[in-house]
């Protein structure tokens, strides 16, 4: 196998789960990604299982620097595999872009996958790395399980949802691609790496995601994630 | 409070949960709608949270005909409260359509809502009804969690999710813009109600969803929809 590099940006305040910084807090309260799955912490999960397909892979996790003591703290008493640590930018891009820097130069493929998606199987990270050995890169999508309406003004429509698809990560692209990208890519807002890439003017390639690989944003997220971790 | 009715198209196979009618079966799998949700059918949920809201509602629910003789006897064995009983047909607009033809005449508002969806809230209902009292209708939707793309032959592009929602149930409606819609409307291809209502000229209006008003489609979300419930 290709030598690949793993970045895993987990540099957000993760507020949605009702755990921002607090200005007036002296102990800040958990990060999202830290949140238990199955007695692990979620970000653990997500390297043991890049780390389970590609032994030798250099894996890259940006964090928010006050975050560092209790994340090394988490790692000795899980036992969490080998990984870097470097800070985390003000937004996704940034994280990614930092974290890039930190990657060994000799990585040949290159995966970004959110922290907070903990329940990616080790099918879903081979397909990618598969997808993207073959195409250059690799987007995984499932389809909309809701009908889809789009706003417009004070109205809106209907959409054709067979036609629109979910976009999850690993994102997996052949590594001077990405590293290309995150160097002329102008602005900050991108919210995967996908729309980097293109915005420099590459194509991206889809596969078959996974509908169990969710994104824990709320509460209930992290409910759905351990009911079906527990099985 | 004006008379409501309440229309539950419950006629669908449900193959998608693996429980399709098997015509070589002398035993048929439960249906989807069937399957227990704290010990009690999810259509009894369904029927149990509208009762709740509006004790003088007129409630039918569509059925494939074979299932009546069981669904008989579970309403009996588990208490289920009073509604009608008629037969689906081939389409989700078709099972409406029979539907509204067995709901009391004199309903005011009417609600059309997925079997699918037991964990609707009394605060949904409420804000759905009272959103149609102020406009004629109310369609509840969602922000939507992943990023979306849309597939355009063999490539794809990046949607802006910002405004884009999913779309749930309950659709409620003034019953003279429902029964008008249904009357008129050509085809029967219609995958909710918002749409049969827009296709003959009306507008609707939008109104907050809630994220854990999940469609039990697949094995996963009976999973989820079972860890929300025992919270």
């Amino acid at each position: 196998m290709k030598k690949i590099g793993v970045i895993i940006p987990a540099g957000g305040a993760g507020t949605r789960m009702g755990s921002g910084s607090l200005k007036n807090s002296t102990t800040p309260p958990t990060l999202k990604q830290f949140a238990p799955l199955g007695g692990v912490p979620m970000l653990a999960r997500v390297i043991e299982g890049f780390r389970r397909v590609a032994a030798g892979a250099d894996i890259v996790v940006a964090l928010p620097a006050d975050r560092f003591d209790e994340w090394a703290r988490l790692c000795m008493e899980h036992d969490v595999p080998p990984h870097k640590v470097c800070e985390g930018g003000a937004t996704r891009f940034l994280s990614v872009q930092g974290a890039l820097a930190d990657l060994d130069a000799d990585c040949e493929y290159i995966a970004v996958h959110d922290a907070a998606r903990p329940l990616v199987s080790t099918e879903l990270i081979l397909r990618t790395f598969e997808t993207a050995r073959r195409h250059g890169s690799a987007i995984p999508v499932v389809a909309l399980t809701d009908s889809v309406r789009r706003l417009n003004g004070d109205s809106s429509y209907p959409e054709d949802r067979a036609v629109l698809r979910g976009v999850q990560t690993p994102q997996v692209f052949r590594a001077d691609i990405l590293r290309a990208a995150y160097e002329k890519a102008a602005g900050d807002g991108f919210t995967d790496d996908a729309t980097v890439v293109e915005s420099v003017g590459y194509t991206v390639m889809l596969c078959e995601g996974e509908r169990r690989n969710i994104k824990v944003t709320e509460p209930d997220d992290l409910i759905f994630a351990r009911s079906l971790f527990e099985r």
